[in-house]
């Protein structure tokens, strides 16, 4: 049966790259994606699909019902573009001027679209049901993946899997990790209260300057001497304002930057310990501060069982040519909150287009569409088999 | 002679208000100030003064001939104000949005025009000459005594004085200071060129934030431990500007700031010392730095002999109650360059308005206006008293 | 024929108990030990087995050569003790003050002595050829495998295996990891000559406690800010020493530690980084120093295809009850040189005390001695599976 | 009178070498000084003179009481030693293997137990009393000055004076100075209390190096950022001890260093600053510290009537050829707690060598004796003159 699903994404294979360019002309940025979300609700009710929309914000949900009893596994695909300007020189390039799908979702959503057709087709020959979840919001903080599970997409649901087309990664390898794949990413902020004056009579002020800049080099020894060497973490100072006339000595200043960790063990200890520097160096220094520390998505941590299970799937897939054990990565993904509710795991697609490749976000970010098939295929191969 | 001279200046002293009012009414920002050095010139024209306009720019010079020969002595009194938006509630408050006489230049002016004028009247009985130094931009460097010396005010000129009205001194007290009074004030920046990256992969940057801390650490060692702890220096970072998404890491940060030194000797050091920590600093972090130091005015050394004479003199001029051995100031004056050409002195006239004081380039900064009759009678004594 | 092999060391398993005891009692430090090379030596002698002492310092390699042709299989167990003074409490307590074997090496010892013994009485059933080597010196770099290795050991061998028993393993667990498994661990001085005076006169000196704390403090950005987060890597500055009385200035100080890590890539990027940081630091210090990166030993490498042979074969030893995919060790090995040199792996054999468990070079570290019997097992079945 | 007593120290000038020189070869450290307080005691009550010992400690008080009523001037030589090897090669070397009189205590004894003798002398002659203290330990904190006022020896004294030769001051020079003269000189220690380990596991460690290092950097801060440029102070951190094998992470530091500030407004700040930073890196670093603050003597401030007093005398003085407005210096005296009881001036007596000069504590220091004769009449004139 999982043959006739490859012979039949074959075939549709113009119409998940039709798709996959007209979303790429129309992006839409995080939350706002409600054409978007419009076009997959109507590409499911035109084909008689049990669809909802609106679940947790834009998220649409579609949900096939094979005709024997069997596990419930979901499919993954999130569809908000980048507030970012096309730059490619491609016919498809983008129509709306300072946004773009320069990270590749626009072909998430059509390989989704398109395997959804096919199982709805042949809905009556399998076990089991699919829940295909189009998830809105992936790219911004909170993200769309917790208002979906909160409007109850997981509920029954058996495993989940998802995958990202990657423009870095070789076409027909499979990237795959156990345990920690892609990062926490938190953002923080401190403001430093000192008091200001004239450049000439420090000893009448608290020098916010000062105290920033022994608050980041203070900061930078926790990844050094707190963080388990074995552990991955990253804490990057990006910004520190505090702008003044030469002979006025700075009132105030703001640092901001991001935090990066594998394990919520590590996130509490970097949150902790920064906690401790900014206090310790007020203290120090006479002077308050105010720090936040905003949580962005937890780290995605693949289950075991489903990502080795994974693994032996995907070397049967047509089309793929190496199953690759991955290095984490820094950046995030929502997709982590799926993970901590249901069993399940998140792999890349090797998308590496030909000629020049540019890093996803990129204003020139492109992928080899070829790698859509492949991606439907393996998600599909991953799907059927779990049926008992 | 001199009592008379004190009598007029008496008689004149409504005059010297009426001018000082109308000067604040009708502020000019340094070297913008045509039309005060038009209303000196044409004070000193109607009175048939010798004068000369446009002396190294904006600056006027009055050239009072004694009947005798005697000693030349130079007088200078600055007249530009300061983009400061007057906040003052009175009559004479500017008239021009954003521009104030927030120093009391206008009190200068007014000064030094009634005593030109008296000397004017009693040239016939005085030996010597006066070489009356209306000088333009004392509040921006490269400032207008050095064009007006490069002019030629200074030839022949055998000594100078120089006051400032001082709101927070009290009146009736002259604060004389023999040797260093008033410090060099220079500025700097420093542009740091690291290279930028993803917040999540500070190994293929080098983090400007980071750099830049380090150079505000290792910067402020340099008061505490190459300068000479009897010696007054004073570095201050008071701007550091790196601004960037919180996941981007900085490419590059610029710092500016001030350097306050008393001697040519430190202030060559902290300038050398700079460099150097700038440099290491930079080799340190395999980045770059432009550093750029920009010399303002140099310290005013008072010189020993003349700031002792008009100590003695001061002690006998009606209204001076006390005659004050000053700490120095880290503020900064270019009357300094004049001291570098000529022998004498700048002192204070203590100036402290009933009420709340307010301090110099405040926008509600004001003076007692009678501290002007003092100061006209203390340069009037300095200045005839030097004649042999 | 393992079976034999397994039955025979059972039998000799008071004998292997018997010699590790006396190794204990008689412990010699790193390169001085040439009474336990002496006592290797001559084991084999009295069996008869083909043996070559003196090898590359102290080292002992004996030859058991199969009946029949095959591989040539290396199995390596090292017999140094440590300058650390036993304060444990059992009859076989290190009789030599201030020396033991507090690493195990007495155990690896015994097992390898013991299977060899057996390995020769077998010959006659046996293909191929076992390598025996007894190395010196591995706690103390150089180290003695290098040297061993110059003197031909491992000429003709187309495998080496090694375990270390490990206390903090339970008993019964083979702890294997493919690539990175042991650190590199280099040491480094850096001494800083500032100028040293009075300590009312710093402008007067290089103040190198002054310098030396700059350094400490740019020497921990290196790990946060140069590293790939994705690799491991230490630097700690252990000691820091400028000791002078309360009002003399430092003249000098001395720093030292230790660099780990994973790849030869990060082990030379961090020499190179240390390097830049120690001359950038003395430039804007204007003082100088002199930095000494001690290589010891590279990271121990284990090869993909070995490891994952010796997983598997140690799956089937008696006794092995678990075999775990084992974090890496920031602790360093010199076994990485062999496997420098031909394909290999190395492993931990599980040999956690009941009771209390003391970390290794602990002075009352101890270990299982059961676990000798398992480690020669596995040894024995790594070797002999290893035949075509 | 004072022509009187200037002739008679000039006659008595061989004694007082003789003097000098028996003490300089018998050198007693501070609070050991018993012989040499015998020696003075004995000196006196051979003449006659009411003199008390054992005051304070070894300090030994001669009263000269006037034929006529006047005021009661105090004077102050001290007399102990230092523990330095005399490495000159004169025949009046130091006879005690290390100990030295490297700081000319032997010429102040020797100066006043002569100008003592004459005083006595031509008591009928004089108006007023005379008080000579001969104070011990003045090189060793607390030292003997407060023992000896509390010992009661300024109970009716109405002015004192002290003079220090001084060897690079040119010979014939008095140095006065109004207001802060010499330096309070403090010292500290900080015991920092991290928690240790081995270096390749730095996460389960607090750092004592790490935290040592950020310590003396936020300390070298107070001096640039807490101080009045205005003001004079230096903190410097002397010693740095943390000393570990390379491998094992300092469990602990040991900080120490001098404090130097001319107020007890600054000196309190930088206690009280110190303590902050102390306390807020330990939070920061979740580590403790013992912070302990020795105060030394205070800063030695003249009155300004007396030092103007002296000035005017001084120049008066045989052999006096300049009156110098010396600059403060950095260096400490317990000379100081006279000058907080009752009023008076401390003043360095030139008193350069011939040939190359070595400065104070130097195993090879010396001082021209001729400038014990200068020292004795500016003394003689001090206390003469005083008497109305």
């Amino acid at each position: 049966m999982l043959e006739k699903i490859y012979a039949e994404l074959d075939t549709a294979y113009e119409e998940m790259v039709d798709i996959r360019r007209h979303l790429h002309m129309h992006p839409e940025p995080s939350f706002e994606e409600t054409k978007t979300a419009h076009y997959i609700r109507h590409y499911y009710e035109q084909l008689g699909v049990d669809v909802k929309h609106g679940v947790g914000g834009n998220g649409v949900v579609a949900t096939i019902h094979g005709e024997r009893p069997g596990k419930t596994v979901a499919l993954r695909a999130d569809f908000d573009a980048l507030p970012i300007d096309d730059q490619k020189n491609v016919p498809y390039k983008s129509t709306v001027p300072g946004v773009m799908h320069a990270c590749g979702h626009d072909g998430h959503t059509a390989t989704l679209l398109v395997l959804g057709k096919i199982l709805h087709m042949m809905r009556h020959e399998l076990s089991g049901t699919y829940v295909l979840i189009h998830q809105h919001a992936e790219e911004l903080a909170p993200g769309g993946a917790q208002a979906m599970i909160e409007a109850g997409v997981l509920d029954g649901v058996d495993v989940i899997f998802g995958t990202h087309l990657w423009s870095t990664s070789p076409l027909g390898r499979i990237d795959y990790r156990v345990g920690p794949f892609m990062a926490a990413a938190d953002a923080f902020k401190i403001k430093i209260q000192g008091s200001g004056g004239h450049g000439a009579n420090p000893h009448e002020t608290k020098d916010a300057v000062v105290i920033g800049s022994q608050l980041v080099t203070n900061l930078q020894q926790l990844v050094a001497r707190r963080v388990d060497p074995l552990e991955s973490a990253v804490l990057s100072v990006t910004s520190f304002v505090a702008q003044n006339p030469y002979n006025i000595i700075a009132d105030h200043a703001e640092l901001s930057g991001t935090v990066r960790t594998f394990t919520e063990e590590t996130r509490q200890l970097m949150e902790r310990e920064m906690q401790r520097v900014v206090e310790g160096t007020s203290i120090a220094t006479d002077s308050t501060a105010e720090f936040n520390f905003m949580r962005g998505y937890p780290a995605v941590i693949n289950h075991l069982e489903e990502t080795m299970y994974l693994k032996d799937v995907a070397a049967t897939v047509p089309g793929v040519t190496e199953v690759y054990d991955a290095p984490a990565q820094m950046g995030g993904e929502d997709f982590s909150y799926y993970l901590q509710k249901v069993p399940g795991t998140f792999f890349f697609t090797g998308a590496m287009p030909d000629g020049e490749v540019f890093p996803h976000h990129h204003p020139k970010f492109d992928f080899k569409e070829e790698a859509m098939l492949i991606a439907a295929k393996t998600l599909a191969a991953a799907a059927i088999n779990y049926q008992p």
